[in-house]
């Protein structure tokens, strides 16, 4: 073998493992959700959580991946459905020839590509999931998460990861603080404004009533599995195994969600005068999507100081969603729109010119505003596009199936009320089978069964 | 170093990590399996999954690895024992000389094979504990689980992997539809037909009675684990960084779980009028097992294809084992022997012939039955050896030690009836030291501890 | 590229990735610790363990990785503060110049470096976690943490890692028995003796009272992810791919699991005439950490040895610390502490010359006392150092801050005493929203929330 086809079997392999643990946060998304919500709806968040994926998977390989990767203009015209169309990867820079000229420069095989950016396009359908829990029917969430894995998010992120406006006019989102996150979080806000709040989350002429999570087992799991994840988020993004690129970027991400992580405990700790585990973790993912964009072009002490202000402003941003009645149960706006806007800002801030290609300095290293303008341009065209193409879509939805369940669905559950079932059939003392009465009995391993 | 060298470098660190997830996927199995029987048995289930992995790879380093993988005819007998035997990996094709010569193909050093290879081994127990659950006795599994990984699994994988007869016939199970699923699954069916259905299952003159899982948390996290693991079985076993092959079979086995996920979801919903999440998962796990044996041979069409019939006939498998009264309380029969011969056949239907070396083309693909009847052979021959094997072990452990713990023990469950230890000690209720009643006491971190 | 870059950039890819598999240890020991502990206490605990990886990486970048890898005597004092100071990595042997002349021989760039050791360091925190849970405060714990990651441990991990005194004489500990787990295990013992145990634990005149743990689903998960782990842990403390290397130590952590995890489950059935899942958990901890020094050194043979001795001693060593009332929650000290001391001493046991650079052959190959002797000064050394200086920080901190909540807290549980909020907030019964209370409804997503 020529050194070169080493190269490429060494970073198809990282690509995939790294791959791996982005696909893996899945469960992180689907445990911390159902944490820090009632027990009551529990299955029913799992189950968006594990049906996301396949449909995110699904409508990427069908339409997403072509509109998002194949040559184009607006969006990607060339080809690309079903992953079809010229490519003669692995071959890279000059060698590359094919319709995904904005992936030539990945030196991987085709199918490494897609299934890198098949996993990261399943995210920004969880970060939905979670926004509009607890009162959602299933089968809209479904429909809506196809409507934008497979439109929304392909074309925003074609102007900026296919070679887009963006692209040109020199923007960097080196891992997705905009194109993931911001995204997903735009068409989670569209969603909780139609849905409306939860039943009694917002009581006329009285605070606002907070609604406890069920399950602090599942808030730290799913949140370990998240960070693990991000390692893989924000590293493979080299798709290559560019050792210094991802030694860095390993270490940027890091003191990120170190930083946030004990700023926001110590700042909810002086505030509240005790600690408050969901705000640990929720301070954590807000500095791990924060570092998203900038992590590969940024100095470790610029990560350090980017985690610490994600780690106060994530249990700010809340209050303002609070007091315009914006119904957020697991904070997913405030963690992934409020700071993948911030991530997305602070390339033009804190980025190191010529670092992973990086085309300006920071405002804050000297560079003014050449690099800051067009991160704002990505900040505000791919918000207005995302907000609006989710608005319609929700409102379309909501004409045509309908969002909410019924009120006697929220306040009983919508496990027993929509899927029959709860997230742990039996009760708490459940010792014996006369316990569980036949009425309630669903099958365990498929549907009811009759012999 | 040479470039060799580098290459069989990088190969191993490849071989390594995905073993490492393979792994894992014991978690996953472990999960999967309480969160799908009752509360009172998890302690018992969570135990068996834990120790079984010891057991298996104990078994398969002291004999298993030399029985599957040394050469000699109808079994491996040049040696292997306690990973013993000359080797001069790494090395490999006509450099390679040694008594391994069926692992000869792969590059990295013996070591590493055997890793690879007891993880997988591990697998197979696992598959088994899940059918017999909720009423066999703790000391009878682990028997059952060191005859199966010691003998019966290596020697139907000595055929198929080993080089033995199926192998030289053609036939071709890329990371072990029937090595792996297909064994586990019969030793499974042997063993619920000499134990018999849970009581209570099988009410004379009325429907069966399906008792509900317990942990919908617990069916999450494992399918995901299971999932994440699976990444690492299938594109893992190519041993080495071949671009090309790990890449199509990262996209054929995201496809084809994705789509046996979907379609198992939308089938159950359909038809009986609401989702039931057990289903979901248990669909997610049949496409994997169905794509497992041709995830390197077919194309990503047919990967859809595969996932698609898997998430149909996943909930209609159950129904016919309910007819014959055949209790399997995770459905583990109908995911991984079902579909383990499925995915068998799908090499014969849908394989590209050349593509990771498939000597024919399948049946829909024009190549007639030159690759489908070695499948079928496969089917037959190991189905036979398996099921016979197992199910006389099973037979001679029930006269020796006895397989079913006593009706009062199962009634009352065998946490408490076996282990003495609940899974979830001191109730839901448990505020403070005074509700744990000192007689219910148990160590926490050892055995009964007097000071 | 250069063979020397592709197999740098192939080893940055493997030092992450397994680095990636430490850091999700904590993940694991969180799990384990609530799930060995009381229902009460459960969120102080997973918050604990949340937040310490944190502290441990931040103080370790400010200060502890200089103290430990820097050029220095006693300690390392030639810079290293927040990753600075000259280094020419990659680069390695004699082409290496910098002040981090202790990692010289890893080809990998410094961050990389500097990622791998810091999730090494946050496990030595966490260790200390389990021993003091139910009843200290948190704060105190938080401070603590940042004393032993930022001093104690550099320090003594430069006298064996960073080319000190224990270096020069010859003692080996290839992934931290000593390092880590001993280290980890003399600050916990530290910290139980300033404490005291629990109330109620050690009644006069009456036999010690266990107090059960609260999730065995969370003991079982725990265990199977610092196994996981552990494949990162021992086979990517190469920080290179040296595929014998990485092959053998994989074998040795896998078989020394194994057979501590079978002979423990045994032992304490043999004892007690029922099997005991804290004790299987538990026992396979005991193999891996005894794995962890000679991981490198040792025959699969030996491996299966020390693993066999680990099985019994894990589950012997409690009642020591019983009949000491020294009151450890999880068993960490017995552990981490008792077998992180074998381990070190196996090294001279049974350690073979040359392997992976040991200097001698162990005393059970006929080396005599060559390597046993520098094996032990570690022991001493470092046990006196650990505990001495813990023991002055545990005391001290009780006089500044306190370490100890109020008793009243402690018989309540710290989750609602200390921190407002249980670990599954709405009980067991929650079916509606009446059922909550307001009173008892705290934020999930943030601080307590005013509109």
């Amino acid at each position: 073998m020529t050194n070169e086809q080493i190269k490429i079997a060494a970073d198809t392999g990282w690509t995939l493992l790294t791959g791996f643990l982005v696909f893996f946060m899945n469960a992180g998304f689907g445990l911390i959700e159902a944490g820090l919500c009632q027990r009551k709806n529990a299955t029913m968040i799992l189950s968006k959580n594990f049906v996301v994926f396949a449909i995110a998977t699904l409508g990427f390989y069908v339409l997403g991946f072509g509109l998002m990767f194949s040559d184009g203009g607006f969006v990607g015209t060339a080809g690309g459905w079903l992953l079809g169309g010229a490519d003669n990867s692995p071959a890279s820079g000059d060698l590359y020839q094919g319709i995904f000229g904005s992936l030539g420069w990945a030196g991987v095989p085709l199918p490494a590509k897609f299934f890198f950016e098949a996993v990261f396009c399943g995210t920004s359908a969880t970060i939905v999931s979670g926004s509009v829990n607890e009162r959602m029917k299933y089968a809209s969430f479904l429909i809506f998460s196809l409507v934008l894995t497979a439109f929304v998010y392909p074309i925003a992120g074609h102007w900026i990861w296919g070679g887009g406006f963006l692209a040109r006019a020199g923007m960097r989102d080196f891992s997705g603080s905009t194109v993931v996150h911001s995204v997903g979080g735009w068409a989670a806000l569209a969603g909780i404004i139609v849905l409306g709040p939860r039943l009694g989350r917002y009581p006329k002429g009285a605070p606002a009533v907070s609604v406890p999570g069920h399950h602090m087992g599942y808030v730290f799991l799913g949140g370990m599995i998240l960070w693990l994840g991000w390692f893989g988020f924000n590293p493979g993004s080299t798709m290559s195994l560019d050792a210094d690129a991802i030694s860095r970027i390993a270490v940027t991400t890091a003191l990120a969600g170190c930083a946030s992580t004990l700023v926001a405990t110590l700042h909810v700790w002086w505030r509240h005068g005790r600690p408050d585990f969901p705000s640990t973790v929720n301070g954590c993912l807000a500095g791990l999507v924060s570092i998203t964009a900038p992590c590969a072009y940024v100095s470790p002490t610029s990560a350090l100081l980017i985690g610490i202000v994600a780690g106060v402003t994530v249990s700010e941003a809340p209050r303002i969603f609070d007091r315009l009645h914006l119904d957020d149960p697991v904070g997913a706006t405030s963690v992934h729109l409020v700071h993948g806007i911030f991530g997305t800002i602070c390339v033009g801030l804190f980025g190191i010119k010529g670092q992973s290609g990086l085309p300006h300095d920071g405002l804050l290293r000297g560079g003014g505003f050449a690099q800051l303008l067009p991160q704002l341009e990505a900040v505000v065209t791919v918000g207005a596009f995302s907000f609006v193409t989710s608005l319609l879509g929700w409102i379309a939805l909501n004409k045509l199936v309908g969002l909410r369940v019924a009120p006697d669905h929220e306040i009983r559950g919508l496990d027993l009320a929509e899927m029959g079932m709860e997230a742990y059939p039996g009760g708490a003392a459940l010792a014996s089978e006369e316990d569980a009465a036949p009425s309630t009995l669903i099958a365990a391993a498929g549907p009811p069964s009759v012999g």
